[in-house]
């Protein structure tokens, strides 16, 4: 069964210290904010699912024990810590998509005179927690869209009715590690995995911080999947050479156009998917998908300090004294981009804004 | 100056161990053939033109205090101790090149009755020797060639006369570490510098052995030149935003029509540089060009060991159990290459053959 990286009962949370892994095992206990923070900002915990659910059950965790006298000191102590929780790993907008939510309940409840403060915590506690619950839900639905969509493409292109096996590439980390389970592209590996329909799942080894080959490797090997480790560099000779069916990679944060942020190097691999006639996918759930903004031109990009580049633990690998450039993240062009997976459905990146749109109103 | 990786008098060789590098300054002696394949093998000397040289001068120090009774004996020496050499690394085409030279002179020395043993036994050291000179005045011409090209093409697309300084980018370590000197891809760059032309050097970091991140970065500190680390999956991102002039990049070696078979991650490189419109140029001395392989699908890739990619020294950094795939190299189809700049001039890929062809009837 997939791993459990974060372990949440009401007044308890633990997150599975992501830095250690794969060399340790080791959950750590947050026991509020200030610990939220630091676990999402040291990325002990990272994916932006994962971020936005660790920060929201962080601050559920701190309020659970605390008695508020009125609604509005309640509501101020929501609004406030969830702004500051938001300021951890900027980029990613599933936080604050979760952040705007809450505050904006918190606010209705306060404003609502049938409800007393009591009701106000129990209602924002189950709000918190329903997001834990339904993030398991939307990735299941998330990978049985993706699955059906590159078994069709293959299908359509093999011109055969029912497609075969197939072989696929992602990056970074995008499952149970990055999510609250199951995980958004690498669900979508685990229902082809489901379906008889994996072949071979190749995993980038993603520097700098390598979730590839620790913890997309790790899942990977966890449930015994047909799986090989590439370096960041080799994506181009695999496409050449191994007949992928598919790219399916994560998002941070997607752009009203399609244009899509994720974990540096997603532009490359799309950049060289594209010379290569690979569809290239996006799995992300309605949460990392921000139509309040127009294009990934409006994305600020998290710039990291250069030791994640220059060091492996203590060992340094850079000669001392060079100069790093450690962008985080990268855009990858809407036009380079097949089809986004969401738990809604898969759509192209044009009709993108359009269909989420609908499905909302 | 330069770094010194080569340290050889007759009758002594010493080489830097670039495995330690940047940790550890170390000359390895090297004192026969043995040696010289293990140093080549185990990779604590590499770059094409490094490898020959350095296998070449291992023999002549073996040889160097033997005495021979025939001519013959010392042919078969040469011969079979050569044959062996190139075992060391097959796919970097410098070394079997300069066997077969030195091969043929020991042929012709050993059928030739006015040569004595002892006289064929110098001319063989002399031959050895001369490699080594011959390579860093190649060097120097290549960088001449390489920043000449680059300077007229920033010209030609300015629409000015002379060119303003560039931003260049390379991959791997051809610089003095992967050479007898100066260098090949990092000899354009030296070049350019000299001319007061280089605004700035971007080098990738080159996984799995982080050539670029240990060894380029290590030369291009010492010599204070204005530069910055990537990761192997930035170079998109890079491209796109930091006006990037052109790509140079080394050989280990050159088809007859232009494919080029480089350090992993340099057929990647070549599409991310084409999906931007920014020129690639492979820099490498005419003993890399092989026009007896019509094209790269005869190159012979080197797959490697899965360690190389699951550790650093001993440090592991990708989840154990995981499979890995470690080709070294990859083949940069010629149509994606711009010039091939030789000590002779530089070449456009489809009239390489006849160019170089005429360059030596």
């Amino acid at each position: 069964m997939s791993l459990q990286s974060i372990k949440y009962q009401r007044g308890s949370l633990e997150i599975l210290d992501q830095l250690l892994l794969p060399v340790l095992s080791k959950y750590v206990p947050v026991r509020g904010v200030e610990d939220g923070w630091k676990v999402i900002n040291k990325m002990q915990v990272r994916g932006a699912p994962a971020i936005a659910i660790v920060g929201c059950l962080s601050l559920a965790v701190e309020i659970h024990p605390e008695e508020f006298e009125t609604k509005k000191s309640l509501r101020q102590e929501i609004e406030g810590k969830l702004n500051y929780l938001v300021s951890a790993r900027p980029t990613a907008v599933n936080m604050k998509i979760s952040a705007d939510e809450l505050i904006a309940l918190s606010n209705e409840l306060a404003k609502d005179d049938t409800v007393s403060v009591a009701d106000m915590k129990q209602r924002f506690l189950h709000a918190t927690e329903a997001m834990l619950e339904k993030d398991i839900a939307d990735n299941r639905a998330i990978g049985a869209n993706g699955a059906k969509t590159i078994l069709e493409h293959v299908a359509e292109t093999a011109g055969s009715a029912g497609a075969s096996a197939v072989r696929v590439l992602t990056h970074c980390n995008t499952g149970s590690l990055a999510t609250a389970g199951y995980g958004t592209a690498l669900g979508v590996v685990r229902h082809l995995a489901e379906l008889g329909k994996l072949e071979h799942v190749y995993c980038t080894e993603t520097r700098p911080y390598n979730q590839g080959a620790r913890l997309t490797a790790y899942e990977l090997v966890h449930e015994k999947l047909p799986a090989t480790l590439v370096l960041d560099s080799m994506v181009a000779a695999l496409l050449r050479v191994k007949n992928i069916a598919a790219v399916v990679v994560g998002a941070d944060r997607v752009a009203a156009n399609g244009d899509t942020a994720n974990k540096i190097g997603t532009y490359q691999i799309a950049v060289v998917a594209k010379h290569h006639g690979v569809p290239f996918y996006v799995a992300a759930p309605l949460t990392s998908i921000d139509l309040q903004i127009p294009s990934g031109d409006h994305i600020i990009i998290e710039v990291r300090p250069d030791r994640e580049m220059t060091h492996v633990g203590e060992h340094r690998i850079a000669a001392p004294g060079i100069s790093c450039w450690n962008p985080a993240f990268d855009v990858t062009p809407a036009a380079l981009i097949t089809g986004i997976i969401t738990e809604r459905g898969v759509f192209r990146p044009e009709v993108l804004k359009a269909e989420i749109t609908a499905l909302q109103s």
